[in-house]
């Protein structure tokens, strides 16, 4: 495994593998990664000749008030697990190589982002979009790799790769779980003891939330009532939001139908975290 | 010669080439092709194993006073014209095929558009940028070339091949120009006779300042005023600006030095017209 810190260097090898027919899988993260990282580039691993994970906290995704500077980072354990995983690049660029100016073209996400975390984070898809355009263009993979934990980073992606015309292919992957269900999360670490007992809770309310859509309720604030019951009575967390929508165009619904997604974000005295389920029902006929 | 109007057609096209190792010259038009593109796709035919000529009059870079509905169309000349001068693939999408919705992320270009032809056409270089995302992605260049008459967006289009880092080589090309000295340009038909007659004073004043600067004129201020002064001596036209800037930064000088632009905008009855100079001074020892 080569670790590639020069964005030159980095696009030339990618240029050079393309001009070979081979194909790049590509897994965009922020480092100190976990299983759910670790899930996405072994089905890279599968489906693609070569693959790049990137390691790169990026600041222009991350608001004034959010965690940048206490976002966890470890390399060395990034790279160990990452070459264990059969790992071909690490891309890990400094901030100073990847905004070396300040920027004369910007992007902004217009549509899917007034919603679940981009409600309260404005312009973090801005960031994310920025960055992901930067990284496709440097590493120029065939097929990226996102977890369906931020699902909703998910859905702005398809609309940027839509838009641009952007020639790759979008694998969402499911989220990976602890054994009691928590979603897996760099932020994780940073709960306390009793609240990491509490936050499987998340999980326990999409899943009471599905047996309510199984048994027949359609009305997502019956169900987002119940729900946020379950997560005030159950942890310490403060309730970010928790939203019904459709998926992947997040609008609004007043009765279940089509593909949707039920998400939430719960804050924790240093972490918030996400979770979310989506569901595909039959139309009303 | 095979001309392509599907998206998804000319980029697998373009991936397939790059798998087979072959270079990519692209030549991005609007159309009603001259002298000027003939010589950018000349170029581009020299320096790369295969061409693209597009062809799309892009509506998002086009205000809405301005002349979207008469700009000149005529693919058949177009098409022969390309083909004499050996190009391989013609790009001709229509606006649907480009824009099928509402772009749910757009571009805003920050810097380097406040001057110039920028000035007065707010969003045209944000229309500009976001078409050329699009076409890089979709026609996989190596190297783009550009004619310096629009010598504002060969700078912005600098901007933005290195802030997403776009691999992609940017060619800027000489001004083509008529016997009398005007700049070639698809907008030229619909100049009066007696307009056209007059045309070639842009380029002359051009000329003149160039002499001054030459003799030793090194206010910015004293070369404009006698620019004016001969624009509105010899042409019907209205002078929409001219300007002395630095290049390709673009910003306001008090005293020339290093590598400058002087760029006009002319207003005629039917087609405003521009033209430019750059030029290289030695640095004040």
């Amino acid at each position: 495994m080569r670790t590639i810190t020069d964005i030159r260097e980095m696009q030339n090898i990618a240029l050079q593998l393309k001009r070979e027919g081979k194909s790049i899988g590509f897994v965009p993260t922020m480092g100190y990664l976990h299983e759910g990282h670790l899930s996405l580039l072994s089905k890279a691993r599968i489906e693609n000749d070569v693959t790049v994970v990137s390691i790169f906290v990026n600041p222009l995704q991350f608001g004034p008030k959010e965690d940048l500077a206490t976002y966890p980072r470890d390399f060395q354990r990034d790279s160990s697990l990452a070459e264990k995983e059969g790992n071909d690049y690490i891309f890990f660029p400094s901030a100073e190589e990847m905004y070396p100016v300040i920027p004369s073209v910007t992007v902004k996400v217009q549509d899917r982002t007034d919603v679940l975390c981009g409600k309260s984070r404005p312009g973090h898809f801005d960031g994310v979009a920025t960055v992901l355009i930067k990284l496709f263009n440097i590493v120029q993979p065939d097929k990226v790799y996102f977890g369906l934990k931020d699902a909703q980073q998910v859905a702005v992606v398809d609309g940027l790769v839509r838009d641009f015309n952007i020639p790759v292919e979008i694998v969402p992957v499911q989220t990976a779980r602890e054994q009691d269900g928590l979603a897996k999360s760099s932020r994780n670490v940073h709960l306390l003891p009793s609240e990491r007992d509490q936050a499987s809770a998340l999980h326990h309310s999409l899943k009471m939330a599905e047996s309510l859509i199984a048994e027949g309720e359609n009305d997502p604030q019956k169900i987002l009532y119940r729900m946020r019951g379950y997560i005030e009575q159950n942890t310490s967390g403060k309730i970010d939001y928790i939203e019904i929508l459709s998926y992947p165009d997040l609008k609004q619904l007043t009765l279940l139908e089509g593909q949707i997604i039920i998400a939430m974000a719960v804050k924790f005295s240093k972490a918030r975290l996400i979770d979310n389920a989506i569901i595909s029902l039959k139309k009303e006929s």
